[in-house]
């Protein structure tokens, strides 16, 4: 006997996962939430049942959407992280000495609850004494900030049940007045292969655009979400990406990946011809 | 009710494909072909229950395998493709005027054919008039061969059934034979992910680079392969893919592609940490 999770990447094509016992599950206030243990993942966080996160391959997710901007902000003392419940991004945040201050604001604090017990590996990043964890709507923590943040990482679902919020342009505007002169914004900024996430990657990439004078778009490889390609959007008030980025100084920090490094970040922003298309239509 | 074509990418993952019709089905003498329509991806050519290629991200790989060794030979005029019976890597190799002649050795005729009928738009590769077709075994046909190619693309399948034989010793060591001074090897390559694929990565990286001086690892994002994460090995007897890589000559050429550009050249070379770690434990 065997269980199967079954995620639709799209009507015609789905994954499946072999199950080895089901972990926790819940309908919170906000969204359903299933953790389950898999033989090839590990434990995978599934949220409506879409996975957000597996054990296996979450350390590319979590180390892309946060050494990028870090390696690109010159001192990045104030950081806030949106969503993110599993507390992977605050784990990658909290190799910096640099940061003094990270907020998280995560809406659903059943979700904090089940990955403190559940994803101890993810989780670990809320051990940090510098993290202050907010259970309040992104949207309405951020509306009265201004000239907070170097950092905002914008580390949401699918732009559908609670994340839907994190896509909306009144979103990217107040991320933008609640960052510093010289802050950054960085989002998962979905696919661009199946249909459903390359629209909300033009929809995403269309709203940030008018908010922000800096926008790049980069990609890595995550093999449990839909096709594999996943992007990142590197949103600033004035740093590029590949420009302000200073290889010694961040090696010079000594932080341990297993995905990222500075010969990537260079090659993370090359992307397929096809993909530029895309973008460029907007 | 509907047909699902489902793979197993590991004991514990399945893709899993709606089929809208069943095309092409044979048993040849080297492999079960089967070739069916989806929503999703177009036509789909499944070598013994494997996915070959589908219509859909075809030219992700394609385009890889075929201009990154394009663009850094200055002057490519005799290529050999070995493997590959859906024509693909023959329609990226046409469109560049420098080529004078294509070997294109290919095991199976059976495959050949299905392909010609019922993947027209991989196999329009075959309409070019400098390409010979020779059905033979890829080590025999290159066993006396010396000094003859500026290129060698080996397009195989995963190293079972027919496409074992080049994954061998020996066999990169006739390729290299085969080539002139400054010829290049190009190979599909597996993939980091997947510990069956990560296996034959290891193994075909230390081989070949047991017969090569220049050995550089690139990847793309192809998302009806396992994990979607897929590698290319650069092999030659002198040039380096990126120091020798002239973007001007390429750009010269007015080449069309939807994947491949001379941006993407530069980055797909860098690759996360963990599969650095792999190729250096070799």
């Amino acid at each position: 006997m065997a269980f199967w999770f079954m995620e639709n990447h799209t009507d015609n094509v789905v994954m499946s996962i072999k199950v080895k016992e089901q972990v926790y599950s819940e309908q919170s206030e906000y969204q359903r939430i299933d953790i389950f243990e898999s033989e090839e993942f590990g434990r995978v966080l599934a949220l409506d049942g879409i996975i957000n996160l597996t054990e296996k391959d979450e350390f590319i997710y979590h180390e892309m959407i946060t050494h990028v901007p870090m390696a690109v902000h010159p001192n990045p003392e104030h950081v806030l992280v949106v969503g993110a419940g599993d507390g992977g991004a605050l784990r990658e945040l909290g190799k910096y000495q640099s940061v003094q201050h990270i907020d998280l604001v995560e809406i659903d604090a059943a979700l904090v609850a089940a990955c403190r017990k559940y994803l101890p590996t993810t989780a670990i990043g809320y051990q940090d004494e510098r993290v202050t964890v907010h259970n309040r709507d992104g949207l309405r923590f951020l509306r009265r900030l201004e000239d907070v943040y170097d950092l905002i990482i914008v580390d949401s679902t699918d732009p559908a049940g609670p994340g839907e919020i994190l896509f909306t342009k009144e979103f990217y505007g107040s991320c933008y007045k609640a960052l510093k002169q010289d802050g950054i914004m960085v989002n998962q900024h979905e696919s661009p292969f199946y249909s459903y996430e390359s629209a909300a990657m033009m929809r995403s990439y269309r709203r940030i655009r008018s908010a922000f004078p800096v926008l790049r778009v980069y990609q890595a490889h995550i093999p449990s979400y839909p096709s594999g390609h996943w992007l990142f959007g590197f949103a600033s008030k004035k740093y590029d990406p590949l420009k302000d980025f200073d290889e010694k100084r961040w090696l010079a920090q000594g932080i341990q990946t297993r995905y990222y490094n500075t010969d990537l970040h260079r090659g993370t922003f090359c992307l397929p011809t096809y993909v530029r298309a895309l973008l460029e239509s907007e």
